[in-house]
Parts: C-alpha cells; sequence; structure tokens
C-alpha cells in the first residue's frame, strides 16, 4: 500500500537520496565489520560535530542503542529511570531488562514525557538504601521528548548536575534528536552542543530522519566504548558489512543534512500546528503533534487521505518527515481548523 | 583501501546489483516494522522454496539468526551441542550467552568442523541424568561447516533421527547455505531441500552471498514465529524500514539468485582448488579453501597481490564469493600451483 | 540485643522447639542434596494436604520460592502481572528480574494490597497485542496480602477464572499462606484448600511462622517440578544437607503444627486490634496490623518497650508471631487503646 | 537409610555439636537478614583469621558463594579460566551462566585438576583480541583441587603475579578450604593465610567440615562487599534468621574449630592412603581419595560395608569427614591393602 498525506510516523519514510548515494559508493571491498575506512571515521565526525571528545558506534535500531548505552551505566541489579511513558519502558519490547539483565525500569512522571530533577527525586528519595529496594544506577531522558517537547540548555545543566550529584548516569535517547536540537537552533555545532548536554551517552538517531539502517550510539566517556564494542558484537548488532551503516551515517553529518532535515520535518509541523489552536495537548518542539480530535473529526480527516494513528479516545497523533511535502502540511493544518 | 585479487571473506563483498534495484524499489512509503508488503511475502516464499511449511523472518546478521533460533529451543538452564570450532562458540563473541540467558555451549569433536550422531552420543552420553549437570537441549550444526564442508541429505537425515531420539532440537546455521545446496545440486528447491533436511530452524545467510544486511531465520514449527518476533524487537533487531530488508531476501529468491551467486562462488573455489592438490586440508565443497602454505609461500601469494587470512602457522584460508573474478580464482589456483 | 514486647516482624522470630527436635532427628548421615529420605516425603505430604497432587520442593527463601515457581509460567520476554506494593516488586532486591531473564513485572492497583480481576483487566487491556509492548504471561498474588488481607475461595476462583481465560498462569506468594489458611478457618486439609484455591504454584511459607530457613515451593502441575528442580540447582538453592530443611517443612506438617502457629499469631493480632477501633487502616485477617499513630503515640508505645516499625509518618505496623506472648498482646492492644 | 562407614563424601556429613550449640544459642530474637550482631561479627572474625582485611558474608551454598563472588570480577561479556574439571563448570547445573549472566567459562587443562599460569597461557594466549572472541576476565581455582591436590603459597603467589600481570580477577573456590589449610600446616592463621595467597577472593566452605547451610564468600577488597549484597539478596539468598548462618560460622572459628576438623578429616584420609600404595591416582593432599579398584575389588569392599562412589571404570573415590570413625578409616585402608 502506498500512503497518501502520510503523517503516520517519520519511522517508514524513504531513505534520503544523498544517503542512497553514499551507500553505493560504499559497495567496493573494504574489511569486514567495523574495519571499513568509513566507519572510522565516525569518532572523529562526531567528535567534532559537538566539539567534545566522544566515541561513536554504527547500529541498526534506536533500541539497540538506547541500550547498549544503558548497560554500561546501570549493573543487572540496578535500575534506570525514566519517564512512564518512555520508549525504552512502552514501546521496546522489553529490550531493556534483555541488555541489563533484569535490570529495573522505574517509571517517573514528568509533563510532556520530559522529567525534571524533582521529578527523579519525588521518585527515588523514598528508595531505602537498603539491599531489599533495586536502587537507582542512571537516568534515561528523550530528546525530543515521547510528546515532541524538548530539553532546553538549562534544563539538561539542571538534569546533569542532578545525575552527578547522585551519582547516576545520565543517557539521552535521540531517536529524534535531530529535531530537537533544530528546534533549539543554532549551527549544527551549537545546536548539537545545546541539544546533548551534559549527558554521558546519546542514542543519536537517523532512521526517522531519512536514514535506512543506522543510528549512532554515542559516548562521551570513549573509554566505555570498547565495552560497548563487545556488548554490541554479542548482541549480534556488528554487521559484516558495516561500511554500509557507517556510510549513511557520514552521509548525514555531511553538509549538516541532518539537521536540514530536521528542520524540514519540524517546519512542516509547525505548519500544521498553525491550524491547531486550542487543540494541542502538547506544544509543538519537534515533529511531532498531539491533537484533540473527536472521532467524528477524525473520521473526516481520513476522508480527506490523510493517515494518521489515534491516540488515545480523544486524540490524535501527527508526525512529519524529512520529506514531507509543504503542501500536505498546509493541507493538513487547513483541514483542521475547517474542523 | 581497495582489495585486490580479495580472498579474505566473502563477508565484505559488494553488494549485488539486483539487491540494490530491490531496495530502491522499495522506497516508497510502507507501513513500518515488518509491517509492509514485503516482509509479508516471506513467510510464503520460502515455504514454496523449501517444500515444506515455514515461517520466515529477516534480521542483521547471522548471530543474532542463529541465537534467536536457539532460544526456541534451548532453556537457559540447557546446553546447544555444537562442535569444537563452530562459529557459534568460536566467533560470536559469547552471543549465544547472552540470547540463551546462559545455557551452555557443549563442544564436540567432529572431522572437518562437522558432527556425526556418533560424535554427539560421545559427548552427551556420559552426562549423567542430573540437576549438577547441565543437560543438553539442541544441536546446533553448520552447512556448510565451518571448514566448507557439506552435510550430505543422508548425513541429515541421521542427524535428524538422532535429534528426535534424543528429544533435542535440531539447528542449522546457514551462513553459507546457498554454498552447500549449490554443491549438492540440483534446482533450486531440490537443494534447498537436500541442504537442510529434517532440522528445525535454520540461519539462512544472504549477506556472504551478495546482500548487504539481511539473513532470513527460517522456522519449519510456524508456531515458533510468535515467540521469535518478540524476542527480535526485544533484542533491538526488528528495524523500522525492514522493507529493505525484506527486499534483499526477495531479490535473492527471485529467478534462484541466490543459488547462482553461490555456485559462482564454488566454481571459483574449484578453480583455486584444482591447483593445490595434496595442500588441501580439507575437501572444497563449497567456497572456502584452506590450504597448506608455509610463512614464505604465502608471503610470496602476497607479493602477487592475493589477499587472504592466515590460518594457524602452516596454512592460509581462501574465501571465494559471488563476484570473485573467474581471471582472479584461475590466477590463485596456478600461483599456488606454481610454489 | 533482645528484643522485649517484639512486633518487629515475624521473620526474625525463634525456631520452634519441634523444629529444632526434628533437625536434630535429621543428624544422622543420610544421602546429600534432595536425595535423603526426608526429602523424598515431602510431594506426598503436601500432596494430602491439598487434596490435589502436587511437587513440592524445599528452598531457603520465600523470594527464591516465588522466583522458581515464576519462571516456569513467564518466559523472559514475557510479563507478570502484581500488586504495586507486593513483595516481589517492593522487597526482593530485583530477584524476579534475575531469575527471569529480564522479565517485567507489570504493576497493578488493588484494595489491601489484593488483585481482583477487574483491577487486572484495567492494566492488560491497554496493552497493544504486538511485540513492540510486553505481554503479560503471568499473575503473582500474596496470601496473606502485603496489608494482612486475605483472599476469600471465591476470589481465588475469580482470579483461577479470569487467569485461565487469558491464558496466564497464577501464582501465589505465600509467606503467610498460614495465617491465611488459619484465618479461613476449618480443618488444616480444608484450610489449605481454600487459602489456596486454583493456583499453579504456591510458595508455601514456613520461617515466618516458626522455621529456621526452609520453604516450599508447590506446583500443582508435578510435571513442572524437573524443571524447577533444575532452576534450583543453577541459582545455588540445591543444599548439600537438604534432610535439615525437609525435616523442618515435615515438621510443620505434622499434626498440623503450621496451623497451630499461625492461629496463634493471628489470635494475638485480634487481640491486639481489639485496641486499636478506628485506628485500623486494615481489617487484620491475618498477624500484621496497620495502625494510624501519630509519631507522638509511636513514641509512647516504643516508651513502653513495644518495638515495631514505621510505616510512613502517620502509622505504624505491628507483627504478631508464632510465639508472640499473649500478655504482650494485651498490653499493646490495651496501650493503643489508652492512647 | 543409615550408611554404615560412609566414605561416600563430606558433603552430608552430620553436623558438629558446637555448631548445634551455636544455633540454639542464636534462638532468641534479634534483628533480621544479617542485621544480628552475629552476622555484623563476620567482617572482623575472618580479617582476623586472614590477617588482611576483608569482607565476609554468610550464604547457604558453595554454588552461590563461588557465583557471587566471580560476578565481581566478570562481566556478562567476559569469560572464567577454571579447569576442566572444575566444580563450577561439571558439577553447578549451570550457576556460573545465570550468575555471570551467559559469561563464559573457558577450560584449561592441568594436572590434579590444578592450574599454572602456563597451563592458563596456553588457553588463554591464542585468543584473538577483538569482540568476536569472548576474553578472559578472571581465573577461578579450587582449593584443594577437586582431585584433592593443594595448592602451595609458592603455586598461589605464581597464579597472583599472572592473574594481576593480565589484568584478571583471581578466586579460589575453597569448598574444602579447610582441608587446604590443614595440609599446608601451621596455626590456624598461617594455614589461612598459606592456602588462600594473593586470590581476591574465596568461597570458604564449612558445610562439608561439619557445617548444616552455611558457607562465607569472603572478598579481600571490602570495598566490593556492597555489591555482593545487592546480588545476594537479588538471588535469593538472603536468608530472613541469617543469625542462624552466622552462628554456625562462628562456631567454626571458635578455637579453630574449622581446622582441627579438617586435620581430623585429612589424617583419616592418610590413615586409608597408607592401605592403597601403588593404587593412589593422585597424591593424597587433602580428604579425597581416587584409588584404582577394579570392579570386582569395588564389590568387595562393599561387602565389607564400606560405602563410596565409583569413579569410573577402574577406579573408585573415598572421602573421610571431620566425623569418621578412626576404626572405620584403619579398617578401610587395611581391607584395600588385603586385595
Amino acid at each position: 500500500m502506498t500512503l497518501t498525506k502520510p503523517f503516520l510516523s517519520d519511522n517508514a519514510a524513504a531513505v534520503h537520496p544523498k544517503l542512497w548515494e553514499a551507500m553505493r559508493a560504499a559497495d567496493e571491498p573494504d574489511n569486514p565489520y567495523d574495519g571499513d575506512r568509513l566507519s572510522a571515521e565516525l569518532d572523529a565526525a562526531f567528535t567534532a560535530l559537538f566539539g567534545r571528545e566522544c566515541a561513536a558506534l554504527w547500529v541498526a535500531t534506536g533500541t539497540a542503542a538506547n541500550c547498549l548505552a544503558l548497560a554500561t551505566m546501570c549493573a543487572p541489579h540496578g535500575g534506570v529511570v525514566c519517564h512512564r511513558e518512555a520508549h525504552i519502558e512502552v514501546d521496546e519490547g522489553g529490550a531493556p531488562g534483555f541488555y541489563l539483565h533484569g535490570a529495573k525500569l522505574m517509571l517517573a512522571e514528568g509533563e510532556g514525557a520530559k522529567l525534571t530533577p524533582e521529578d527523579i527525586a519525588a521518585l527515588i528519595d523514598p528508595i531505602r538504601n537498603d539491599v531489599h529496594q533495586v536502587q537507582p544506577h542512571a537516568i534515561a531522558i528523550t530528546q525530543a521528548s515521547e510528546y515532541g517537547r524538548t530539553y532546553t540548555p538549562g534544563e539538561l545543566a539542571g538534569l546533569g548536575a542532578f545525575a552527578k550529584g547522585r551519582k547516576l548516569g545520565l543517557h539521552m535517547d535521540g531517536a529524534r534528536f535531530a529535531n530537537a536540537a533544530a528546534f533549539l537552533g543554532g549551527s549544527a555545532v551549537e545546536a548539537a552542543r545545546s541539544a546533548s548536554g551534559p549527558v554521558d551517552s546519546l542514542a543519536f538517531g537517523f532512521i526517522k530522519n531519512g536514514g535506512m539502517g543506522a543510528e549512532a550510539v554515542i559516548l562521551f566517556d570513549p573509554e566505555r566504548a570498547a565495552e560497548v564494542r563487545y556488548r554490541r558484537k554479542r548482541a549480534g548488532h556488528l554487521q559484516c558489512k558495516g561500511r554500509y551503516l557507517a556510510a549513511q551515517i557520514l552521509a548525514m553529518l555531511d553538509g549538516d543534512l541532518w539537521l536540514a532535515n530536521a528542520a524540514h520535518a519540524n517546519a512542516a509541523a509547525q505548519e500544521v500546528a498553525a491550524g491547531c489552536g486550542e487543540r494541542l495537548l502538547h506544544p509543538v518542539e519537534a515533529n511531532e503533534l498531539f491533537v484533540h480530535l473527536t472521532q467524528a473529526e477524525r473520521a473526516a480527516l481520513r476522508a480527506q487521505d490523510f493517515a494518521f494513528y489515534d491516540w488515545g479516545a480523544q486524540s490524535a497523533r501527527f508526525v512529519t518527515a524529512w520529506n514531507t511535502r509543504a503542501q500536505d502540511a498546509a493541507a493538513l493544518g487547513k483541514a483542521i481548523a475547517a474542523l
């Protein structure tokens, strides 16, 4: 089925032409696994982008990226604090339990699927410091959040200080990191820096942003990379022909394509948002919209060929992508406004 | 580095043009994960190929394919019998321990990295039937084996009867299944059937045979597929844009490309073998050659731009691929003969 | 420190004299592990007690008993529904995550730490039936509950029907099973039967009821016992001198000591409850009392040598045991009434 | 069945009277788990015994003791080198795979089930330093070994230097540590020190030496104790009434009972050995004898009421214990000599 006016998700959008080019260019023989020359460029490329030393590993999915990073900061007998609606809790099929060998996700409340130090403290302060209760080892946040909200540099600084004070690791699920960075603004380097802040690790998503099958695990303590490389292999995520994944990622970084793609998606989301008015359940700070719509209103939109998911009984989710057509976004905004 | 006259491995060879085409053709929007129309075709395509009902799931690596299949047949407190030099034991970074939650690999001896019922019985018969000793739950064999040897239909029947008699699952690591099937001969359907025999599951490799990043887990008891789907997601192996993996696999099946590619590689291997004479450590039944060569002889070959791995102190391994040039294979055979 | 007027917990009470006798009587040599004649009697003894066929294994702790039973009914990629305040969630240090290899505890709400089919349905009905979300495999309830509440036979029948209808396993944490059975009344056999109902497995507690270090895992499908025996060994819980554990358990069953001990503790709890009036936060149906008491009131009681735990800021928990002295219980009741 | 002239194993021998006394003395109420005054004495007691700072935790079995210690030094993606016939490999039902989350046991060869640095190097030196192969993280040795052999202080120093040089942890399975210490001689402190050497952790066995159900995990880096306490709870090994376990251990240390019991068993073994002559398969350095005996000879001994296990087809194993009667040992030695 070819989808028309698709706002279902960015996760199935087509692959960007420049990534196709880059993959084709990688078609000549090279060393297997991550021994090829493209994979070898990743550390330097991301170090340049973030303006701080880091190690970068490709992996095929955000789920694997999140879990491999979290495994460096949470022992099997510990816990990872995340939002009750975090993707790792709700939509990864229990992957953290697998990769972290039974460690516990500890569910905090927070507005817009974001967490503040106060939200986290409310959850973990009552935990008795004894062996009968699982102790938190790390915090995982999502940038942009599951409701399309963005952490500001100031908010990230606060979380970083809190995590450091509690001796907790801080991981960022960046499935839509590019959209957050684009929203926060500035040059690519400035945007990357302000959107990542003082985290220990980042699952930097490219697939929702025009990639085919490559995300990057970014470790801001490069000494942890060796462990992650072993764990990646052990999880069956060390692909033979890693150069095709590295090629996608490098093409994304080249000329800041990642940021341009995300800016496009964000702009389309704002176009839609312009028609939503009071219907918006959350401010639109990335490329997702959560919109109050009755069942009849949703039916009316679908009758106009707009594709999207229901979100509970009284609302819908719309997601824009790197290739959302401007006219589709404008049409959707108008259609909602006209309801 | 561009490798010239490469016989290092088939695992880094270029992607076949027909797979590129198929992936590009998949570039239009469709449902994410394995909800797309291409992924939906896999069960039927493999059922037709094997002439017996099966379920088929794509996954990015052979390691994941093997482990997901094994997890259906071996409980965490059980063991999997495999050859001492099996890939799952030697080269998968402990992945079976991860996916099987600590189950044990039980190492049998056998000629050419193949196992016979007698080899397996010699290992497991002395195991006391009590809780102090890990009990075998499954057997894993490799087709073609780690030394490029092929199980005949008769041998597979013997192993199947043995496994059934002992109530053990039987899994086949088919990273080079196509090469084995091509060696055994017949039409694609006959070859697939004779090379797979009475196994419960097969990790059907395509990557070494011209693929980019897609293998198939074949479950001959389709009822086990549901569990594997959950486990695949949990392992972070359910890619968003699964249609690009399905496209690769379907293109491989289309017109029996898988078999043609393997036949090409096998023929190249025979071309090399023709020059090896007594130097061959194992009969060449697929696309790998293990050749007795002194250090000086290896140096001499490398001076002629042949790339390959040492195999211990006194021999070398040569691997041909779907795209090995006939003149390179002939040249290598002659060069070895001339030593 | 010797505790006076102790109402802290039943979990540290002295060992019953008859158990000491039984352990001493077991001091002659016998086969190790569970090969001794006492361990061999367990299956029959519990089958007689419950009036239905079952297998019974000793284990040193309730945590291990719960987890070993749950592992038979929940795959690593599944989930176990339990109350948000269930012991397995709150106080077992993440043991279910360890024993179940990362399976998820799914937290339901319910009055008095009990669960109804409606409570469970409210939690699991919204779970999408897809691989992105962990699916429930089992339900765990606690009899008596963490708030000293007891499931009636009718309630258990309802849960059993619900679990069967949903194809979920049903496990009972019976750390204070004896107290529940004593509360429900009848002969030992009747009480055991009515307190256990249609569960698949029961962690039958003896330690809080006068034991030293032996609980029983009861499997009402005896075919599952073999797996649990392997898992018990694998968890390091197969003690060499198992006869001392079996001796404790058999002594508890002998002459229905388990029921008499629990009845004593329950009676003491009722004696205390008589003085609590409106202060009681939960009906007293076993041997625990949760009592509204200000900080000053708690201090006043402690000044009278009563030992107990705070329960939040405005209440306290009192637990009676098999050896609670009648005069202490009466004194506590009066002291609370006099506040 | 009451066994007469039992040489089957020390693992099912009666409990020493002093331990009964100590357990009975612990029968007064105290804090649960390891919060009691006896458990609190363990660290100091073992620090005094070994003459070096250490932390000590009770646990019910040697299997749990070994695995909890190993988990502090081997990550899930690593391996533990042990002898091919080590108890952790052969007789613990896969427990290391469970506790270490799938880490691999790497099997070395060595005379008398002992390992030398050379034995270990022969195993691990060929391991490629890449992610495809599991890397060793730790070494586990057994003192006394599975064949009743003892590591001398010099041998231990060599292993310690090797482990340190390779950055590997070094754990000692001391199920029969007391017998090794008694064999090595000296005061209790000297014996403990010389038998433990430069290990990082020790599973100090008491159960085979007259205990009921308590072993000690000794951590010579006390900072690791916190992690082990969490893991012990998580494994269901934190017993409520831990004071009964602590009481056993403290009674064993009191007046060096552990050493006296072991010396008694060793002496009995020597008494038997005196009659074995050339039949001995291994020097007798602890309390186990492996004796060449034909089937007919074994039948002849059993006809004289000696109980023991066959050890393969042509030999038998005899184990003495703290309570082996001198006349039985003498009789056995004479009976063998008379064959």
